[in-house]
């Protein structure tokens, strides 16, 4: 963290997406999965004025409804709210799930009295299912009426089968003017697991160019959310999107490279502490790890052979025993495709070297073994090839995740 | 089947690698795991003459010392013995594991009176351990001097955490005289798991000249090893060896595009059943499901989309729970980078369609539900952009597969 950077907010003792100022939030539970229950499952968060707005959205090539719609109104690159529900996805729904989506943005449109294209929208739960509009609009309208909430409101209403409420926020001096960045993420599963929906957003009182805004959430978002990994596969709804209003008073766009770095860094460490907390909630998960890959030929490289690390089964599933073989992080690390010199390759773990010059440590084995029993475990790897470095983290594979995933039927 | 190739061997009554004719096997126990066992652990396989070899490997980075020096060995496109150790994969072993597995072959080539640049060398079993040489070398000469065995032990030689031995043959008739092409291969885990190693040896009587024979081995392993996941982490040790020494008598280099292709196609039906037993006993498998992709723009898309169906984790508990989730076989399919038309896309579970014109199809969740109990499931998704087609075997994920792997300590 930067001497410079702080976590918290502008706006003392409010936390996540309501620590910057100018911005509302406002819930409602309007029974989205349709069990007959009373939780929180919408959520509308409000810039006071329009925001420059930018996001990054799945790649999956099945992309849900809201993902679609919002893609088209962010082009924009302003927007006045964001509508989330939890319950059901609104994916593989085909032209009336396009018209839902539309139809939310227009509920929360006439909620915060500006055009639906400055509204854009999220859903997380079951696929293939149509929403249940009867009940998601009156709730849309119910929860633009109490726009008085914290953020922490709409980190639990977003919440699946997270066991807690994801926030983190910094305070940043810029031109001497206090700012504020703060965000709210969900992580993976639901109470009908289905899918690892990632969804997070990110306010700020910065004042961004649309374009400052693009590029800082995207490089934002390289190093945090596309670091982690739960169980390799990619949701259709995955968003992550971030509102800045300019609400801290600072000069317009926040020009000057100096500036935009420090707010770029402030960015990163609220989404790199809101994909820690996602890790650490993964379905079933029990233990977090870093694997950290250095000496790659270039930075691709060396990602592609961390995340192959951290998504292998055999790998996760020694994570979770406590089990120190490390010949299968080589032979993931091996498959990944990445560049490397065996000889010179190094292996640590929990700083303990394993593996040097094409063979094991004598005694290591045994002297890491019972570090492995600690809830994060460190991985090093050197490939010996050149530069790049990366870090990736991932949780390990239990029984829980499998029941989770497996005990359900539609 | 073409109805020119039966299941069978040309020397009545010997199983997969003493299908054909002129091959001899041997098994000894030499303690490779150093628990005290007795249980066979070494095997080599012998052609009488000097066979024609062809070898498909690991592409993993990580190779192990057998796979580099069988590498090397196989260059010259002939071969007399195949020396097999399980228990211990002298991998990750440095310069003492290359020289170990190099004396092995030069023991294998004593008891066989051959050059050891004749002798194949694969080993399957715990990671960065060096082999115990002073048990395996006489275990190598009790072998070699026993050659009268029958294939059926040289696959329970080689099986690790394997349930059941795995071999295959077809006999046919090629220019009026009776081939035999014979396999055996092992599967995924070990007693101490470890790695989900694939090794497998074919002999055939057939005469093949050393470019047909990598050829027909390269388009067959093609169609078969290489359409099966049982968790997507590919070892440092995988090895597929063929040998062809021509002992039926048929003409030299089996010329002629018709009798190559229906000898490729025996092959292939010999691989394909080789793998399929490996699918149905992969760690902690309690069903199997097949993927055909079609529709794809081209074969590597199709392959690609298909793989990812059988590696996804949540395509895998699904399967696991009898859980018709197709959104997260849609899902899966939408990240594997697979080009695909939504609104043309159609999914098909168990000969049920689920998913047209980019939704659900009415009640055929509840149809296909019960079916999902059979133990195999077959699922069909058609991208809508094109004409290619494959078909990819998997596992389900359970919590087996997680106790197997975690509950071990070094």
């Amino acid at each position: 963290m930067s001497a410079d950077i702080v976590p918290g907010a502008a706006d003392r003792g409010r936390t996540g997406v309501t620590a910057a100022r100018g911005f509302r939030v406002g819930v409602a539970g309007a029974d989205v999965r349709g069990d007959g229950g009373s939780r929180p499952d919408i959520a509308l968060i409000v810039s006071e004025t329009p925001a420059v707005a930018a996001g990054v959205f799945t790649r999956n090539a099945v992309k849900a409804a809201p993902v679609v719609i919002s893609q088209l109104h962010i082009r924009h690159g302003r927007a006045r709210a964001i509508v989330v529900n939890s319950g059901n996805a609104n994916a593989c729904t085909g032209a009336r799930g396009l018209g839902d989506a539309l139809q939310m943005a227009r509920a929360a449109a006439d909620e915060v009295d500006c055009p639906p294209g400055e509204v854009l929208i999220a859903s997380t739960g079951v696929i293939g299912r149509t929403l249940p509009m009867e009940r998601i609009l009156p709730g849309i309208a119910r929860a633009g009426r109490e726009l008085g909430g914290d953020g922490e409101a709409v980190a639990r209403a977003i919440m699946t089968t997270d066991t807690y409420p994801k926030q983190a926020s910094r305070r940043l001096l810029v031109g001497g003017i206090e700012h504020s960045v703060g965000g709210v993420a969900k992580g993976s599963g639901m109470i009908h697991p289905d899918m690892a929906t990632l969804l997070a957003f990110v306010t700020t009182d910065a004042s961004l160019s649309p374009e400052l805004a693009r590029a800082l959430l995207g490089a934002a978002v390289d190093v945090s959310f596309n670091r982690i990994s739960v169980d390799g596969d990619t949701s259709t709804n995955d968003s992550c999107m971030l509102l800045a209003n300019g609400a801290a008073g600072g000069p317009e766009g926040l020009p000057g490279t100096e500036e935009s770095a420090l707010f770029g860094q402030a960015l990163t460490e609220v989404l790199g502490e809101l994909a820690e907390q996602i890790v650490a909630d993964g379905e079933g998960a029990s233990r977090t790890f870093s694997v950290r890959v250095s000496g790659a030929l270039d930075h691709s490289q060396a990602l592609r052979a961390a995340r192959t690390v951290t998504t292998s089964p055999l790998v996760k599933t020694a994570i979770h025993g406590g089990d120190p073989n490390w010949g299968r992080i080589l032979a993931a690390v091996g498959r990944s495709g990445a560049e490397l010199a065996l000889d010179r390759c190094r292996l640590t773990i929990q700083g303990e070297e394993l593996f040097r010059m094409g063979q094991v440590v004598d005694g290591a084995v045994e002297r890491v073994a019972p570090r492995l029993q600690e809830p994060r475990v460190s991985i090093d790897i050197d490939l010996g090839v050149g530069e790049a470095e990366v870090v990736a983290l991932g949780c390990d594979l239990t029984d829980e995740y499998v029941r989770i995933n497996a005990d359900y039927s539609t």
